[in-house]
């Protein structure tokens, strides 16, 4: 149907118009609350009043401005996709694109990966959920998977998202290393900031990582993969706000979800929890190492697709060419997760893992240290061979 | 208007219905011949009753074949862009993709490159023009020129040709690599088709190549840019028939120019003609140098773009990207050179220039030499450092 705003006092009729969600609720009468803060998107929790745990959640497009309704698009898209591929998403209720709403399960019991991670919870299976989240959804969304037709498909389908491309383009390959009004306000940092404008060698890495970006469309990224699009608790792990969804490089998604393990690992780093620290680095192990063994098995139960037809590679050269995939795949994931770094600290968009310390000395030395890692993971990442090599790297460090 | 089939009876009425026809030809009898197979296209030659040099081509796709209607469609939109970009490409009179029809300028007193070769024929100016046209086509549909909307936008113009973008990926980087039934049969290469099945390095590098055209999309490639697609004299070139085109790597189209005159090269060896070989490798390296120039020249008259934003890149910055970005480019032709090389002498789609030679005993040596040259160029790809490395290579070569 076309677009019509959701309130308090019409969204019962229309939910109980649609008949899947009518059955969602039996018929009972609906208890309306609106918990967004209507910048881009009304947000309403939906309950049962006669079975409170019969809940959901509605999400819809504010009309006035454009650029929420084409984000609300490829949210839906994207999620509604990676639902047929892989566990992980929140269940998907109902969805519209012209009325630009996603209707979709209320994760009570989950927080916020990144609150989580700030306030020190362990998260005993949130690693291997997300290796296994991304080793399904990338490799399943390439051309190691999908015959040509159908990844030029999945192209077309996503194409459309230029504003949010751009948004990334900008805000992490390019504004954060030159002078930019957009960027952070931290005196604090500026002979880091200066340097950084002025490296030639590591921008040369930069400009690469920004070309493959806008230039490769290896597979269907989340696309903004931080610990604050993952709601999670001990048990279970779920991946949400897939708005930035397009067909790019794999490197980038997992790039951005181990820089953001690492800026935590800074963060607990001043704050001297050096326990938490060692889980955060067994969690990045977890993490590659699940997801390569995950894709390498779904590579081996799927030898014939777009890019190997069959008979093509003996076993031999299928295991070699695998290999050096898989290493290049890490190499560039540390390259983007570099990038991903430094943004955070000198970008419009700092994480509140270092942004919210809250003594001043130890934020800046939080900032300095995620900054030298983010340097040596980018002049690195040609080099690294595995996920030991990086955990050295990040054992050796300290602020620059 | 709808698809409405063109025949010699009613298509003098459909051309005068169109404004700009029936201005072109003054309101002149026209008289018509049919000159096309009629296999995917029906081809029509239009002369003024009373101005013999007012000439048009009228090329309609069969109604019969889905798949000549969609090649139609992406012959129309690239002949057109590219139109607006370069010279190089014959005049569009009118096109219109529901109707198939494209009206285009009638070459008459060019050739085909590739005959013009086969009887060394010298084109001063082929090289200088072929690299300029690549130089202006590569360059301004890239993200070293347009804005990323943009880019996008060209993405998705393209995207949907899918079909012949298969056909490449089946018998440019596949078929030919592999015992495969569509291959040339030529018993006399069995040996060293076995060879290459076996060769896994040198398919590790095939794949990594058919990776790259299947996931980048730097800049609107022509396709399928091969001596055949060319029609040319001894002042004037052209570029015909883009039905290939979409958004892939800029080496692609380099290296199956590159790896066409090097077959001509070959061709040319075994009946000693030393004399046009030294005109072709000069005229690769003019072609390089030209493309080079050219590209770097248009790069530096748009320093800002998506890729590059204002006060990102010192000049010095921009230098040493750009030479690197040259360098990588340089290095991908020389392997697509490899695989279109190859192909040609394994897979469905020969080359005249060497499957014409009559001799059999000739033609193997041909054969033979074209193969040494191409695992040559794949072997090495990586490790070339500039066009002289290339011409000396092929000047040392013999077959394998």
């Amino acid at each position: 149907m076309s677009y019509k705003i959701l309130t308090t006092s019409n969204i019962e009729h229309y939910l109980l118009s649609l008949r899947d969600i009518a059955l969602f609720f039996n018929g009972a009468p609906l208890r309306i609350e609106e918990i967004g803060d209507g910048n881009l998107n009304f947000v309403f929790l939906v309950t049962s009043t006669q079975e409170c745990s019969r809940q959901l959640i509605v999400k819809q497009a504010v009309p006035y401005l454009r650029c929420a309704g084409e984000r609300m698009i490829y949210e839906i898209r994207s999620l509604k996709h990676f639902a047929t591929l892989c566990d992980h998403i929140p269940t998907i209720y109902y969805s519209d694109e012209c009325m630009s709403v996603l209707i979709m399960e209320y994760l009570a019991d989950h927080a916020l990966m990144r609150k989580g991670m700030i306030n020190a919870n362990i998260y005993p299976h949130a690693a291997t959920h997300l290796g296994t989240f991304l080793a399904h959804t990338l490799f399943k969304t390439s051309t190691l998977s999908l015959s040509s037709h159908e990844h030029h498909h999945l192209i077309a389908q996503f194409i459309g998202n230029k504003e949010l491309c751009k948004l990334t383009e900008d805000f992490v390959f390019t504004a954060p290393f030159m002078e930019h009004e957009t960027n952070a306000d931290l005196p604090e940092l500026t002979d880091l900031a200066h340097e950084i404008a002025a490296d030639i060698p590591l921008k040369m890495h930069i400009l690469t990582l920004k070309h493959l970006f806008m230039n490769r469309s290896d597979a269907l990224l989340h696309g903004d993969l931080h610990t604050g699009s993952i709601m999670l608790n001990r048990h279970t792990t779920y991946v949400i706000d897939s708005e930035f969804a397009f067909m790019g490089p794999m490197g980038f998604d997992i790039g951005t979800l181990i820089a953001n393990f690492v800026m935590s690992y800074v963060a607990h780093g001043v704050h001297g929890n050096t326990q938490y620290q060692q889980w955060i680095l067994s969690s990045i192990q977890t993490f590659w190492s699940t997801f390569e063994t995950a894709f390498r098995t779904l590579w081996q139960a799927t030898p014939h697709n777009a890019l190997m037809a069959q008979g093509f590679a003996s076993p031999e050269l299928l295991k070699q060419y695998q290999d050096a995939y898989m290493l290049q795949l890490f190499q560039e994931s540390i390259g983007f997760a570099g990038c991903e770094i430094l943004r955070r600290q000198f970008g419009i968009a700092g994480v509140e893992d270092i942004r919210g310390i809250a003594d001043a000395r130890l934020r800046e030395y939080a900032n300095r240290h995620a900054v030298a890692l983010g340097r040596r993971f980018i002049n690195a990442y040609l080099h690294v061979k595995n996920s030991e090599d990086i955990i050295m790297l990040i054992k050796a460090s300290h602020a620059g």
